[in-house]
């Protein structure tokens, strides 16, 4: 696949990414990594880092690298489900997301997706389904 | 609880809900409301609203009501896990969302909230599992 | 679909089902009902049903729902996932579980499972996502 | 911890584990292993392990570990939640159990448990939430 450009990363993230901030790093088939800034425009109530986030940069991390993937084979990714689990609060600096591609079926992908901290511990986790279906109409 | 007033209302939305747009509409200790206009600004890049805006109003409003729910004890609350599933792409309009109380334990609280369309068509639901500990310290 | 027969119904329960005691009581395209007696073998060390078993009643409970349904179109029916929350412990009498379809789409249907005691608690919830897929060859 | 004793492993297996099958091989604070060897009995009516399997063992092996690292403190252990995602059907052979410790808190801890056949491919996995709590009243 090769290694996608510095302006191809930044072109990835629009709409909903944009306005919160996912910084995409790196994808491939199998893996795939960006992160967040920590600011008080993406926290809750409380000044935590909103769950909310978590679960929405799991779902671009593993629907954009799955997309990828298939669209050379004329498929479309979409998620199917999203479960993250929360561990450990963050308040400040940057979360940092991995995911990990688990399975690759013919229509479903599951990816796990870790959160770190600046410390590297795991904050929260999700488990990503993807479901793979051919794609619609040309303009789709 | 009395009911909310518009000013209750508009003030506990605050942060990552305030800048995707969350609108909260009525809460109680066992029902609560809400909903988020579609712009291009909560979509992924497809089109659609990106899955992790329904991800993070369910956590909004089930982190809500459960909050003030146990304030009131000196306890807090904070999402445990969001599991949710896509049923149906959104792409202009409303989404709209109601979450009922499934359980209330002295630990956990259990949510079930469904996002509808204007047509008033299931579009995605979350499982939410709420935390309650006791409150930390003054300043926490 | 008309009404499934009690030979129909007690036919449905084979292998694990029929080991820890699965009794199918209706189904239908939309809803599905079964319950277990509760007895020592389906209890985990410390005397409470054992978790296992909510979610091994809820996958057969919507597989066989969604596999009746489909099966006539020459589809057929496999679980996807499986998410069941505990919520109250059952040490006796009679497990109850409904199932009632939340979304059917082309391949995947979406089922909520609610599990209750002889007090008409809700014990367990389980959120079942089931699969439909072409059937494979005719033994298949 | 010390490594538990063939007799110890055996012996932790009671009611519903030992009705479907399960065989505990290890445990510690950390990790979790397991088995169960396919029969018809532990099967679904398409001739595939009951994805219902894969959750009871996913839920005793680590209530297990996370019960026995608590016990010492006066705590005991109870599942929360169970997500379990099916991969790949088994139909013979032995199902393998790996579960790992994600997360431990004071009040959950959490375990991501990995299922592979007998060529070492991943076949279902699940997280598990366990709730840690207060042991009762001594008859507890």
């Amino acid at each position: 696949m090769g290694t996608p450009s510095v302006e191809q990363l930044r072109d990835a993230v629009r709409g909903f990414d944009r306005l919160y901030g996912l910084e995409l790093l790196s994808f491939s088939e199998t893996e795939v990594t960006g992160r967040v800034s920590v600011r008080e425009e993406i926290k809750q109530p409380a000044g935590l880092v909103h769950g909310g986030v978590y679960a929405s940069v799991a779902e671009s991390l593993a629907s954009l690298a799955t997309h990828v993937a298939v669209a050379a084979q004329g498929e479309m990714a979409m998620g199917l489900s999203n479960s993250t689990s929360f561990l450990r609060p963050v308040t400040e600096g940057t979360v940092h997301a991995r995911g990990v591609r688990l399975h690759r079926g013919r229509t479903t992908w599951v990816w796990d997706v870790t959160f770190t901290d600046d410390h590297d511990r795991v904050c929260a986790v999700t488990r990503m389904t993807i479901a793979v279906r051919p794609m619609p109409s040309p303009a789709g």
